[in-house]
């Protein structure tokens, strides 16, 4: 779409990251539109350390999409403006009884009662996805998924899956112990079908991820 | 059923009971059997004060089965004994963005943190229920109660509804503010359901509450 | 509990039953109470052959619970008369988009529609589980199973788990086609479970399957 | 954002429209960008006619958004050229026993076994909203709604409420008899809601309902 129009910027934006100097620009001409670096926040718990596991894919997966920006952080540790900033937010938690941990729940609760998301919805618009670990193959991992996913749509986020149905999870006892490769894959996943949905609802169409949406015709 | 054989104790009770002297008896004779009576846990998180008013009417509604002990806590009081001495549960949660407080969900996280449930499953078989209260009509009151029912599902508990599909609920603000008189009395349905049914798992389909059950013939 | 004074009858019973008599007695002395077997229908959807493969072990697991007569049924060939015969009911399903066959959601409209069990709750007490078959890992089982056990609760049956925290299940693609050994040993499970429990709502503590039960002290 | 470039054919669209000569426009200059109008399709089952009344006041909301085209259809009549055809899609359903009607699981059922859209996906990235009406407060809407959605998250579409924390629903039965004015209301709001959020995706910032954007500056 009309992304054409700042196509000679973006290769330059290309080129200036390949030396590592960062995304800091900001258009001023062309009647003031600029391209903003989609900004992800990964926001999760763990104790065994597999939900970080999966986080980092998760993270891995975003970063692969051009001129996008991506944190990595504890629920515990998630600040007020981490939240608002970001343009999309992946939350992962382990299933503790059929749900997400308690740890999880709470992130979401202080939304409200730390950062005062409502009545203003804060969060509306931001996208929002899923992923989960669970000891067992059926024992709450799409019931943890579709309720963080519960909580996102109460914040009016714009909500997607990827990686699986209801986003990426991982089986991490009984047969199929830890994280497998097809996990971190599914995790990976995950992270870049958020990350092009969050450049689809900033600027329409544009895929930075699609090399033809790059080149200047 | 074979509850006849001792309804003279039965209906010695009653009159013991009507005196205060509590149920502390325990059959020695007629091989061993006893008349224990059933134990209700009502376990809440209340903040304005609304989910506690449905704790309240859910254990009266328990507390109107005849030798039916109710206990009412908060979930940061339940302790491991009070849990396990229970033959059924009833877990009530104000919906704080489409699902159960944090509160409650690390209530649940600590049965196997703190009280060390499994692997023996100590909840194995016990009744299971829950309430909800929230502001608007569909924002999570169905999500809550049954995220409740799935966590005491993997708990191996014995499930049921009760005031409402998936339990009691209200509706605490918009045209409906606060606790009506319709949902106090959906919760006293719900603790009589549950009190119901724990005697039927405990004996059957002897039912305290039906008179036919307590006359002998 | 007092199952004691009729244990010589189940004795006698078990003899007969060795002959394949059946369970068709009812006894007379006694003050009139029976020993009526628990009956348990199996209800699933299958076009693959994998749900209903997981049908029949179900049905096994209910069978090796003494004194349980099982049926098993499609959905489409269920009539009014066996769904409210039963005691317990366990319904099964393929995953298709995320939750329950179309043809399993037409059956349970069916229970009003055709079979009217609205207003009086005709299937009130009877108890109720679940078993669901996906093609991977996290992509509906869950949700088919909670939903199924959800319209069950909105019947008022009592609901447990089994063979898994919401039921037996089974992935059947990917890394896992078809239905492997323990996927069919979790099936038992949730048959023999469910048998278990419709004799608990039915006859309190007796439990047929313990043989200490069936002992004549 | 870039729409400024294409602003000039906005205002003159505007004015077409005001004519009833309909959105049939597209650009050939400018490198081939095009103002397509964003297409919703509104499908539902009802019986008692209150998910038709739901429907049609979802469409209306669609409506209002300029440049956006609604189609409301039956499930049963809906075609692949329709849903295929879509940018969004808005499915209503009754409660029935906890869950979206057969009905309506059935139609989704048939975007496989009819419509064929696995593995292709062919409904990625369509924006996915849903609606439900049942005849108590909390006895399957939520369900009902997540359910839809969680159908459509496994079709890889972009999901979003409005109207209601999962949706807009409506209470027919009881103390709320039918659909009230408040009830329509939330339903106009879901259908703006997703014609706006398809706009988002499909040309990222620009909000055709938001006078700002249309004018040229």
């Amino acid at each position: 779409m009309a992304m054409r129009y700042y196509r000679p910027v973006v290769i330059w934006l290309i080129f200036l990251t390949s030396f590592g100097i960062g995304i800091s620009w900001k258009s001023s001409g062309w009647g003031g539109q600029s391209l903003e670096p989609v900004r992800v926040l990964v926001a999760y718990h763990s104790m065994s350390g597999n939900t970080g596991k999966m986080a980092r894919a998760v993270g891995k997966g975003a970063q692969s999409v051009p001129f996008t920006l991506v944190e990595i952080r504890r629920v515990s540790e998630v600040t007020a403006n981490q939240l608002f900033a970001a343009d999309a937010l992946i939350v992962g938690s382990p299933v503790y009884w059929s749900n997400m941990a308690g740890e999880v729940k709470t992130f979401f609760d202080d939304w409200q009662f730390k950062f005062g998301v409502y009545p203003e919805f804060k969060m509306r618009n931001k996208v929002g996805a899923a992923f989960a670990t669970g000891g067992q193959v059926s024992s709450g991992k799409e019931i943890t998924m579709l309720t963080i996913l519960a909580a996102m749509l109460g914040n009016q986020m714009i909500v997607v899956s990827g990686g699986g149905a209801f986003g990426a999870s991982a089986t991490t006892e009984g047969e199929s112990p830890g994280i497998n490769e097809k996990e971190l894959a599914d995790a990976r996943a995950l992270g870049k079908r958020v990350a092009e949905v969050a450049w689809m609802v900033k600027d329409g169409q544009f895929n930075p991820s699609n090399d033809e949406d790059l080149i200047v015709k």
